[in-house]
Parts: structure tokens; sequence; C-alpha cells
């Protein structure tokens, strides 16, 4: 943690995701003087929730000992589809919010300007601007995870699109009549790729029979088998793991070489839980993949590379965001 | 045909395909004054093709009854993927070129400024300024044709990407271990979705024995299976060929609702001899099937239209390239 002095300027970042609230100080160049993870609890509703960010702002700010009157915005990265404008929250499945004013219930808590983003858009940005992505005019970012969520970057700015929705990567069907998504269609990405889809197949082997080292350390229950377990797994090599993660590296491959296609993008920034407990030798393969399913000349001179962040991602693109909406403010 | 007036101020519009070239001259509020089509011949290379348009382009501007020195530019829409700045066309397949300078070919050859674009991207242009597009940010027209192409507007401009290649979206891939694609993948959206996708399907029908209309009409040759005789056999009640169209509409929604989930665009305007051929009725299931695919946030207010220009999306694109290009240069 760096030494906080008191004629800077800081701004706060807050992490909303359906189990944790992650809340951290930084400072003008990007440094983390103070953080803390809470949990969400979202079944008390959105203003307990909203009431649980605010002290948290308030310890993290304390903890970073800056005086609140140098805290000069807030950036959220928040989930489901969400107006960046009047920061309502529209639909966030994994929080039971509908159309929740966000922006509004933060300011009037905080009393701070409050700048309220989709989490991947966000996780995008801090790339963009600190990470993988420095000085990329066209980008897109793809966190695989839970789910499967894509940020894009065009002509060096975040695009939304018209309905503020673009880069729901998750739900591109890949495969017609493959498996069931949690979106209610079938073969959308995240069906086959992301860590549930993996998770699926792997029980569907337990039950089958299949035993290992995974077995071995996750006794076959689903909610055991994180990021972090495959991995192990994979370096003790399970073959049932190392199976999984070939088919993994090639349904990513598929999805980005389709991004590709569409977006003639210079880079494609892999990250999320899945990416960083399996590093190199998955983006590798994930490179290998992407050439065998692009078109030639798409594809030549995309860098394909692994988030550079990490789980930072998201609060040091939250503060990127409160800084960016706060110059455009003093601009206009 | 309009009446020629010599003060007016001209542009010429060239539709370089495979098989045809079309060339038009255009007048300053995009009435066509003259318009034909020459063969393109592509076997007998590059030079031979640009003098074939440069004939034709001549004898256009006469037919018009406009002097030459009143032409203020040619716009060219070339197949394949091309760099529209140098108007260099890298590769063509249909016209077997590789790294082709048309641009420079043309205008030794015309003494007018040319300017090249990708022939999708100038049919989208043209949609955008003058037909169903007028006044969008953001659009995408797609053109189901022999193949599938798509052309991308982002913030009321073209989008091309870094490699001038954005909007690839016949290489989309939706159906893994689908039908093999002339790129050599399988289950490209236009493996399972273009003319060509559902040509094969039929052969393979009249194979099993199935007979009716349309094999009355073709004698089943795939050659003889062209747009038009599709919408014929389907206004005789054809069984098989409605049953394909139901599919067709099925796959198209699909990569339409893959594609707003993607992009967020205000209007998807869909083009191309197969949608111009089956009119409403094909567009009312595919706007559909995109609902049962899309996300309900990504779909909410999106226009689903068939191209307003038709045939002539095209030429008509082509004037408002060179148009635009010419406006650029005198700011510049």
């Amino acid at each position: 943690m760096a030494e906080a002095t008191q004629d800077g300027r800081y701004t706060v970042g807050v992490d909303l995701g359906g189990t944790n609230i992650a809340v951290a100080v930084v400072d003008d160049v990007y440094t983390v003087m103070a953080g803390q993870k809470v949990p969400t609890d979202p079944r008390d509703g959105a203003e307990a929730v909203a009431d649980r960010i605010a002290e948290a702002v308030g310890e993290v700010v304390g903890q970073a000992g800056v005086r609140a009157d140098s805290i000069r915005g807030v950036g959220v990265g928040a989930p489901g589809p969400l107006d960046p404008e009047s920061g309502v929250v529209s639909f966030a499945p994994n929080l039971n919010w509908h159309n929740v004013p966000l922006k509004s219930m933060l300011e009037s808590r905080l009393s701070v300007p409050t700048f309220v983003e989709n989490d991947v858009n966000v996780g995008t940005l801090g790339e963009l601007r600190l990470g993988a992505g420095k000085g990329a005019k066209q980008l897109i970012g793809v966190f695989v995870g839970t789910g499967i969520g894509g940020g894009m970057v065009l002509d060096g700015e975040l695009y939304r699109g018209a309905n503020f929705s673009a880069g729901e990567v998750g739900h591109m069907i890949v495969k017609t009549g493959g498996p069931r998504c949690g979106c209610g269609n079938r073969g959308c990405w995240e069906a086959v790729a992301s860590r549930q889809a993996i998770v699926r197949r792997l029980v569907r082997a337990f039950r089958r029979g299949a035993r290992g080292p995974l077995y071995k350390m996750t006794k076959g229950a689903p909610s055991k088998i994180r990021s972090r377990a495959l991995s192990r797994a994979f370096l003790d090599g399970d073959p049932l793991v190392i199976r999984e993660m070939k088919r993994e590296a090639k349904y990513l491959g598929m999805g980005v070489a389709n991004l590709i296609n569409l977006f003639s993008p210079q880079m494609v920034i892999l990250g999320g839980g899945v990416v960083e407990a399996m590093g190199d030798w998955l983006i590798k393969r994930v490179r290998r993949s992407t050439r065998r399913y692009a078109l030639a000349h798409a594809l030549e001179g995309v860098d394909i590379v692994a988030s550079a962040l990490g789980d930072d991602a998201g609060i040091l693109g939250c503060a990127v965001l409160a800084n960016g909406r706060l110059s455009q403010m003093a601009e206009s």
C-alpha cells in the first residue's frame, strides 16, 4: 500500500458481484491505497446492498488515511444490462434487481459523483488504459468465469450500442441444438465454454464412474469444482481435466474466431477465473484454435493475450471510469 | 431516366461482381441517369477487367449525355477483403485476384478520383444514406445470396476494423460440427443459411426422390435453383420449398440474434437475392426467430427490415461512397 498524501486526489472503485462487493481507494496514478471485500447478501434487497456499499466505502477511505473530501468520484462496476448515463441497473438476475437506480442511491448516501457501468465493460476499460490493451484502438475483452462476458472497445472508446448491451458474447449461439444455456437457448458460447459448462461435463463423467485427482479433491461436488481446483488437478495430470481443458480451448478459440471475423479487432484480451487459473497453457491453445477457425485476413496481426490486471481489472477499471467521466463533465 | 443537365455534377458507380460488372451514372440527388451491365470474364486477368470497367464507364457517360469532365468521381464496390485507402484488393477468390491495385489501375485509365470499398459495405452505405437505414447510428446490413455478407455502421459511419475485414458475418460459426463451408470450417452461418446451403439441402432431397413444383421447374439442376425459382415454387405451394424456407428463417434469425447480442444495433437490414425473392413472408419469420434467440434487453426497439434499394443498393452506395470521400478530401 502506498502512503497517503492529503493533497492527492482519489477515486473509489466498487466491484459489485452477486457474492461479494470489492471496494478500494485508488490514487491518481492508479495505486490501490486500501481495499476490502464484504458480502453482497442480495436477499436483503437493493437498499440494504447500497447501505453496505456506502459503509464499505467509508471504511476503506478511513483505512487509506485520506480525507473524505479528497475523494473526487466513485466508479461502480455492476452486473447486468444497465444505462450508464442514468445509472439504472435494468436487470441483474444474480442480485434479483429490476430497474434499480444505483447511481442516485449511492450519490444520496456518499455525496460524491458516482458512475455506474457494466462490470465486464469496466474490466475491459481497466485493461485498455492500464493493462494488456494500452493504446489499442479496437479490442475485445472476454472474461470466462461462471458465464462468459465481453467488453468492446472501438476507436479507443468503450462501445455500448443502441441498448447499452453490446458485447453479450456469452449468448452468441455457436452450437445449434447444443447444451441448454441459462438464457433458455441451446448452444450459446457460455453453455459450451464457461466454467459452468466445464463443471457440467465433469460431473457427468464422475457419474459415469470417472475418477482421478479432481474427484479426490472435490468428491465430485459441483460447488467445489472451482477454477483453482481445476488448475491443480490439471497440474497433477488428471486425464479427465486435461481432456476437458483441451475442449475448452477449442470452444474458446472458436468463439474468439467469430469475434475476430465480425469485429476485426487489433487485440483480444482473455481474463476471468478460468483463464487466470489455467494461464499460458490455455492461452496458447486458444490461439491455435482461433487460427483454425478465423479467416486468415481477419486474423493477421491480431494479438490474443491474457489479462494483465487479473483480479484488479474491475477495481482499477472503476477508477478509470470515474476519472474519465469526471474529465468529460469538466470539459462540457 | 432523368434528363442530363451539364452544370450538374455526376458520379459513376461500379458494382464489380464475379459474373457481371454493373456501371451507372448517378446525379447529385442520386438519380440513375444511365446504366449497363457487362460480363466480368475474370479469366482474362485483372488488367483486362480494368479495361472493361473503363470502357463501360465511357459508354454510360455517353449514354447519360453528360460531359466527361462533369464526372467528379467513381465509386467501386469490389468483392473480397481490400484496403479502402490504398484501393488494393487483397484477395478475391471469385476473380482470382491477389493484391490487385484496383484504385490506381482505374485512375490511370479514367483520370478521375476513384474510390474502392468492399461490395457489402457499399450496399450497407447505400441503405444507410438513401434506403431503409436513413439516420441510423448503429446498423448492420446482412446480404443473403450465394454466401452471406455483412456491413456494419457504428456511430453513423461504416466500421471496418483493424484489418478492414469487420462484418464477415457469413463465417460466424453457429453450428459446431455442421455442414462444411467454402472457407474450410464447419457450421458457418453461410454454410447453413446462404442460397448455396438451401440448394444443397434441396438437391439432397431430390436425390432421395422428393418431387414437386421446384423439381419440375429445374429438373433438380443446382445451377437452375436460383432465388426466383425458389420464390415461384414457394408461391406454388411446394411443400419441400416451404419447409426449407422455414428452416432458412430459423437460421437467419439465429444469426441475426447473435449480431444483435454482440453489437446492440438499432436496426438490421436484410437484403440480397434470397431476401428480395421471398419478401415479407421471410422477413416476418426471421423477426419471429430472432425474438426467440436474442436477449430481450438487446432486442428492445430493434428494427429488422428489408433492404429498400434492392438491386440498386450497390450502385447507389458507390455513388454515396465517391461523394463522401470527395467531401472528406475537400475538408482536409
